[in-house]
């Protein structure tokens, strides 16, 4: 169901009572940029704390602009789901003077991608919801209620004029040629306050200097009349005149007019009372490849979001309770297995075909633009119902998996616990999450290099450089520099000795080594420490070869006897399925290659990530 | 008429012949935000070289959405204009891979605003003409130039696949659940090279990493078969094969296809190419207000604008060698006189009635939006229409007051020449205009002061710290900054000498202390000095109360005897009519508040106009 501006407040009750109702929600939101510059936010060897970082710089400029909820109530007799997909257009029109007007980043080929999938942007610019974070509506709040209250003892509150109060001496003086146009005014103003009209005299539109000369001239000459501006059609504004109240009658205009005045801003505060339902539910929510849905959601609605990643994941946390990204979920053994690729609309695809067996999902009486599977990709309450479907059967499926196994599994079952609250991370190859409920995962880069180079050096030569060291994968970071990752890892030693001392058109130092000097220059440009967090030491942040590091999977389907980065199912009993006692794993590549043609990056960047690609 | 993506090739050349057989040309632009700031881009006390800096830092990141062009074609003998409007919708899609992808920013209101007024930005976002900045265009063709050079001498220019030459350590290995799907499609290829279909063989749409699988199996098994990725509806890409091609039939193709890249290349340089045609007609361009204009088309469509003021007037000369602004000769002497509004509606309204009479001006055939005067305010092509049907009229009755008097004047009349190369400056007091042509106006401001005060402070503080010197003028600078002017400007020795000792709550010194100080801070902040240019001695530009200064006029309708700052209109002979002889006059306040209004700006920034404003 699409909301819009003018169905949202009549709507807001029943979204409310869906989602208090539901077994979880999915979402889906859709943003009018990427990246805040060409450089983009993503390598394939950041840290969480670095991917964190770009994306806040890179993305928080950009709007949401349209919220795809979709609330699941579970029917466990009856082993299905009924769907309510909602759909909703955002956008901060300032509805009210007060309201903050917002400046926000577009980027042209994502809007000629939205628009190339249907996205109707007069909709969103003329119908879409506004919102406010919470520290600009209390600070709305509190300017209204000291207006109110000056008013209630000044007894002034009801006169609209804005020159009202304001000293004589502030007042134009009436240039000679408005004087006819001035008399003439006060002329009809006479007639009409002699007369019995229950209507207000209307005074045709004028510059906005002729209606301060009325303003003035009608306080002075007319004590029994008031006069307000009010915007008609196009922004235009008109004047009305209606006669003075008694006492009574204007102490009972002035509480209208302060009630429709906190009803404006309660207006004004829109979609963020959404986000505030969703946080009082604690429902799970799920969302595929859902880490740049939460930072903006957060962003728009929650406000600027820290520097610091522990308190990002705190903030994330009051929001949004419980999370459940089906990126990972399809990413990570047993699923991983047997989905190719985690693109949302790969992942729907493989869901249709054994092993797998769709659970019964249907969309709602009233909901009909969904109906029978109709919806287009892209749009956010689509993209939210079809991302619910897919947790739906995946989550099912995990239950046959189960001794015994289970026709219908709900996600309140412990099978969907290791994957709560952690955000998959995009092209990063070995560290497959961002962990909300404690510290991120430690991984072993010490086949990782960081080359300098002369710009006129292409992927050709990086390889012909390590060549004696087996095959490499490039991860352009400038145009001079680049992380490099020896696909042989026993070979990162000599590697290292050999290339480290070279003095000359190039400069190669371990991933530590980059790390380390960057971090330093960091600590040392910025204090207090802004990489020490209350919950992890800044000593065992900047280590990061050391204690509690995991080493990453060298190849899909292969058995290590490593510790395992990524989620494990828990069992009920020793399983006497192979691939669920198996450790889980993840698989990388495919899943970003196929995500991110659907995300609508340009062919360039894909093509980089080809020439670079591979399972490592 | 409209013109947009799909008919501006078709059209460019009918606009370029009617811009050189004009007489004149009028433009408009419409912009996606105005201030990237809330406290925006104007004062009541700036230096043209503060307001041109503020303008560049609050408006650089918006775009021009919209441009109006309209060719005023001359018929002297039936003393009448054919007029040929122009409405260009104008966005900077990425057509190909290699095109700049653009990031701009909006404002909340200006977006409302514009689409209050009908604008589509539906059509604008799909339909909208690219553009390219010179040195963007270069890069790109030196790019291309560079890549068909290379495919001549290697002669694989055709080969598609982005994989081509790559090394083959670049290959992805194929995983073993890909082997069914791409021996599915090897049999289809087969199957097709073997028939004798002309049509090519279309592979259905699949992931990235699935094409990338096909070309390398492609390449390596059909040395026969040419594949071909093509973007398909929503931006769906699919693979097209067909037979391979003699070695003749390939160098055609190869012409062929890097002929169709220039043209791409060709149609993303898009509207800039009337800026090109416009510069090289060296007609005269005339606008209403149309300072911000100038600037967005110079920063759209020529380049980053310099931070040095005679810099951008050398820029703005190159691109627009002969400016009117018609806001300025509306409001200069003597049509000020005779026009109370210089906001653009209410100019024209005020043309329609005598001493005036509308030039007769017919909207050419094809033209029929803007038929019989049809036409919406705020859409580009038709505020452009009307810009030139008052410059018209307004022309034609300055040429009656010529002695002896003309009933036809044209826009190549010596009687233009005064306000040729003027943008008019906004809501400055006292300097009417940026002159493009030489040094700016200096003018006296002995009695404005610059005050410091708690951020408590309200207007009426002001007023009652400058009481015992008369009435004043505040202008904002921020929560605990202002100019104050004095109107009696008798007493600004008296207010000086008495405020300027004081120490406690609040701080006056002189407009010229403040100015020096923050120069200073700034000179010393960066070099080389940023103040100096070749025409104007950095001393002279400092030094703002000597020397060439000129008096601002005290009262509208006054009579002084000191140098004007304002345009003088030549006279033929000695004139029988007063008002033309006299040192022509401008009226500030009014046109402000009216071009206020139609501007589109909030009402809290009018009322805060208002609270400040007066005629002085």
């Amino acid at each position: 169901m699409e909301i819009t501006r003018h169905t949202f407040s009549e709507q807001l009750e029943t979204v409310i009572k869906d989602i208090n109702e539901s077994a979880f929600i999915a979402i889906d939101g859709e943003f009018t940029g990427l990246d805040a510059t060409a450089s983009g936010h993503a390598s394939h060897f950041d840290t969480p704390e670095e991917r964190y970082n770009k994306i806040r710089q890179e993305c928080s400029d950009f709007l949401l602009i349209q919220f795809g909820l979709c609330a699941f109530k579970a029917d466990e007799e009856k082993r299905r789901y009924e769907a309510k997909p909602y759909n909703f257009y955002i956008f901060p029109t300032p509805l009210t003077r007060h309201a903050p007007d917002r400046r926000f980043l577009c980027q042209s080929s994502s809007i000629d991608f939205l628009c190339s999938q249907g996205f109707d942007f007069n909709k969103l610019f003329k119908e879409g919801i506004p919102f406010l974070i919470p520290d600009e509506e209390n600070k709305l709040k509190a300017e209204l209620e000291r207006k109110h209250e000056e008013a209630r003892k000044s007894g002034s509150g009801l006169l609209t004029s804005p020159y009202q109060g304001s000293a004589k001496k502030n007042y134009a003086s009436i240039p000679e040629e408005q004087k006819p146009f001035l008399d003439n005014i006060c002329e009809q103003i006479a007639e009409y306050l002699k007369g019995q009209d229950k209507e207000p005299l209307v005074i045709p539109p004028c510059n906005a200097f002729q209606r301060k000369l009325i303003y003035q001239t009608v306080e002075e000459r007319f004590p029994d009349a008031h006069i307000e501006t009010k915007t008609g059609e196009k922004k235009i504004r008109y004047m009305e005149v209606t006669r003075a109240k008694s006492p009574e009658e204007q102490q009972k205009l002035l509480k209208e007019k302060q009630n429709l005045e906190k009803m404006e801003l309660d207006i004004q505060v829109g979609f963020t009372k959404v986000i505030r339902a969703i946080t009082s539910s604690g429902k799970l929510v799920v969302g595929h490849n859902m880490f740049l849905d939460v930072f903006h959601i957060l962003n728009n609605f929650h406000g600027t979001l820290p520097a610091d990643l522990e308190e990002f994941k705190a903030v994330t946390k009051s929001v949004f309770p419980r999370l459940l990204d089906t990126k990972l979920m399809a990413s990570t053994r047993p699923l991983q297995e047997l989905i190719s690729f985690s693109g949302l609309s790969d992942v729907l695809q493989t869901l249709q075909s054994p092993p797998f067996l769709p659970v019964q999902v249907d969309v709602a009486e009233g909901f009909e633009r969904y109906h029978n599977g109709a919806g287009a990709l892209h749009e956010a309450g689509y993209d939210a119902l079809i991302t619910g479907r897919c947790f739906a059967t995946m989550v099912n499926y995990l239950g046959t998996l189960q001794n015994p196994p289970k026709e219908f599994t709900l996600p309140s079952s412990h099978i969907v616990e290791p994957f709560v609250n952690k955000l998959f991370l995009m092209r990063i190859n070995d560290i497959p999450y961002l962990n909300l409920d404690g510290p991120d995962l430690r991984v072993n880069r010490e086949h990782v290099f960081h080359v300098t180079f002369p710009k006129e050096w292409k992927p050709s030569d990086l390889h012909a450089l390590f060549q004696p060291y087996g095959a490499v994968q490039i991860s352009w970071l400038t145009e001079t520099t680049a992380y490099v990752a020896l696909h042989k890892k026993e070979n990162a030693s000599m590697a290292l000795k050999a290339l480290s001392q070279h003095v000359g058109s190039f400069h190669v130092i371990s991933y530590a080594a980059h790390h380390l000097s960057k971090s330093t220059r960091f600590l040392s440009a910025s204090s207090p420490a802004p990489l020490s967090s209350p919950s992890i030491p800044a000593k065992r942040k900047l280590k990061v070869n050391e204690a509690d590091t995991v080493p990453r999977k060298a190849k899909r389907h292969s058995l290590t006897d490593e510790v395992s980065p990524y989620p494990v199912i828990p069992e009920e009993d020793e399983s006497l399925n192979d691939s669920t006692t198996e450790t889980v794993q993840h698989e990388s590549c495919n899943s970003d290659l196929g995500q991110k043609m659907e995300d609508g990056e340009t062919e360039k960047t894909k093509e980089k990530l080809f020439d670079e690609s591979g399972t490592w």
